[in-house]
């Protein structure tokens, strides 16, 4: 019989009495529950004592370097060549990744960005990319460090052996009502992405209504807590706090997203896109050593640098980057009742409707439809004319029309012609 | 598919927000668990948001009616006698129930006593009562009826019907440190007792550092949510806060506490044991409307009608009154080692002890040695003579002495010859 250093019992009590988490008892919970002798239902008490008592920062640390060690660790410092990934919390048509990846490869810095499949109102990387033809989400180690050498940029799914105490952790607070705990979340994203092997890191934290934090200084406490993980396991890390009050860009929905990330590659798209995917890449380049400007990194979108990456990342996973998307068997639009200015458009409405239509899951065993979603003709400040479409909606399945109308009603405004709307800069604050 | 009116995640947020559960939440969580369709994982969140943030005394009564509802509810007005029943919150040396049980008979009023096993240092009924050679726990409801129309007193195991939510969950809040929390503690206590089917109920609401709560305004806090439970579910009922700082008699272990309690029937026993006896039965004839007085009740204990009953009892479930009951292999004493007074004598270190020596178990399938225990000749304020033996252990297993020897160091005290040691009253608050 092995002999257990501790009992999950007196873990459980100690945090219930808001005592600090031993060091050794951080490391021996988290393992013991990847083994199986930590009861499910013991680590959800648990969760639920740390979503209400909280845990400090040194607990933090702890708990996601045990969340690391209990898979492997990968490392590309052989390779060479300095490394950059960014994580963004999520939110409504954002799909800066699929840009910015092989904008970043195109000034020498890798991007070894190991993604997620959407729950819920905001989508998944995965799912978008899976709106191209051929291309393929499940590489080896082995692959991935091959097309780090000879394209500079992968994104793919992480494979089983990364983190796996934050895989079974993360699966138990979506039906244990822990989710939304700044300890939890900081610790889930931030051991994944040490794992995962990056030498520098930049944060996306976004705030509003689209996005899982809806305060301002809840996102900076998020993204305060993830830059102190990063840089305590010795990976340069930078947060930006940015918008996700509005939709960021035009589409929200898998191969509509993937259409306008190309039109950003090929120098066009909508300009909050384009700035924040400048400003992300501007930052990934300096945390890596190879700092670039910013009028440099907006060039290599316009003369076509970004999109030989692009081209050449999506051909190496099987992808064929010339195939034609995905299209929606159904559409409909909502059209402009008046004339006047698009006052306010609501992130969560708008995303909530992309997912009723098909674009995202309820489940994460649900498949996704890869031409759903939604396509806005306007965007808050823009005058509007009566009868012009604001927005078209896409899905192959019709019936789920009512549903997503019921989403957006009340998540759009128009005001009286000639008012001016004021939107903020994207980028809301910098933390370092 | 059966569509649930209701979604556990949204009950666990209810409550980890601070929010009140409505009465559809309770009843629905309660019924969901029971059938396993809410997860042992989810409970087990919620009950720590429970143990974190409270319940009101109307959800608290809600929880109580729909766990008394997962099961069968038993009723004996049928009968045609008043029926009243006692339960104790658990101390070290309480035996109590047996010298009460057929005393509160011989007066005409019938007593149901479903009971339990002991876990942890205290003692249990059922594994007290398995000391009599041939006692038999496990009777069916027609038994139990059968017995109270013939006997007038039923000791016995508590059927799986009776409070099956309770069941489960008293199993879960056992490995998740959610056991010490007054409205799950109450709630678990009152749902097996009103549906257990008695007209009136006496608590015994133990409080010091034998008992689960080792503070009187947490005891008091305890009775008065029990005491409420019960007058809203219609049952009589009185609670008695009482001391547990020292173990109650003389004796703490299975067997050795039968033979202290058919002293206390035979007119005898320790003073504490057969105070406490008469206060609780007093209050239970009063509570069931066959009001006696305590000099009444007392003799009843003197001149054999509680003795009878006794007899009656035990061998209507085939237990044999006049058999030996089991010796230990092994006795060891503490002896006194100067002249002096006997200052403090702890009940939680008597506990641990006991338990050590083989009396009680760490885990619910462990058996127990029904010989095993500490036999007290000293109580606090007694004088002693240097070389005198103060306990003495007895076990089947002599490798546990020094294990219960470690529990008891420091666990009691001499005090210099002629010291005055006062003890309170036993008996310490009575609510209603």
């Amino acid at each position: 019989m092995i002999t257990e250093p501790f009992d999950a019992v007196d873990v459980i009590r100690t945090k219930r009495d808001r005592l600090e988490l031993s060091a050794g008892q951080i490391d021996w919970v988290i393992d013991a529950y990847t083994r199986g002798v930590v009861a499910e239902e013991q680590m959800s008490a648990l969760a639920m004592a740390i979503f209400l008592n909280g845990m400090h920062r040194s607990e933090i640390q702890r708990w996601t370097q045990a969340m690391i060690q209990s898979g492997e660790r990968l490392d590309y410092t052989s390779l060479g060549i300095p490394t950059a990934d960014k994580h963004s919390t999520g939110g409504v048509g954002d799909k800066i990744t699929l840009p910015l990846a092989p904008l970043v490869a195109a000034f020498g810095v890798a991007v070894p960005q190991l993604s997620g499949r959407g729950l819920g109102h905001t989508g998944g990387t995965l799912d978008k990319m899976e709106a191209i033809p051929g291309w393929r989400a499940a590489l080896s180690n082995e692959e991935v460090r091959a097309q780090l050498a000879s394209v500079g940029a992968v994104v793919c799914a992480a494979g089983p052996g990364l983190a796996p105490a934050d895989k079974k952790l993360y699966a138990l607070r979506d039906v244990t009502s822990t989710v939304d705990c700044i300890p939890l979340i900081a610790s889930s994203i931030m051991s994944k992405k040490i794992a995962e092997g990056t030498g520098a890191l930049v944060l996306d934290v976004k705030v509003g209504s689209g996005a899982f934090m809806k305060k301002l200084d809840q996102a900076r406490e998020l993204a305060r807590t993830m830059v102190d993980l990063g840089t305590d396991a010795g990976v340069t890390t930078v947060a930006l706090v940015t918008d996700m009050a509005t939709p960021l860009g035009l589409t929200a929905g898998n191969g509509l997203e993937v259409r306008e990330s190309v039109e950003v590659l090929a120098g066009g798209g909508p300009a909050d896109v384009v700035d924040l995917t400048v400003a992300l890449a501007t930052e990934m380049l300096a945390a890596a050593g190879r700092p670039a400007g910013a009028d440099d990194v907006r060039a290599a979108l316009a003369d076509g640098r970004a999109m030989d990456k692009w081209r050449a990342m999506i051909s190496a996973q099987g992808g064929d980057p010339d195939a034609p998307l995905p299209v929606a068997r159904a559409t409909e639009q909502i059209l402009a009742p008046a004339d006047g200015v698009l006052g306010r458009l609501d992130a969560y409405g708008v995303g909530v409707a992309a997912w009723r239509l098909g674009a995202g899951r309820a489940r994460k065993e649900d498949p996704v439809q890869l031409a759903a979603g939604i396509e806005l003709h306007a965007k808050p400040g823009d005058p509007v004319t009566a009868g012009q479409p604001l927005m078209t909606l896409h899905t192959d399945t019709p019936e789920r029309f009512p549903r997503a109308y019921e989403a957006l009603d009340g998540a759009w405004e128009l005001a009286a012609p000639g008012t001016v709307v004021t939107r903020g800069p994207v980028v809301i604050d910098r933390i370092i």
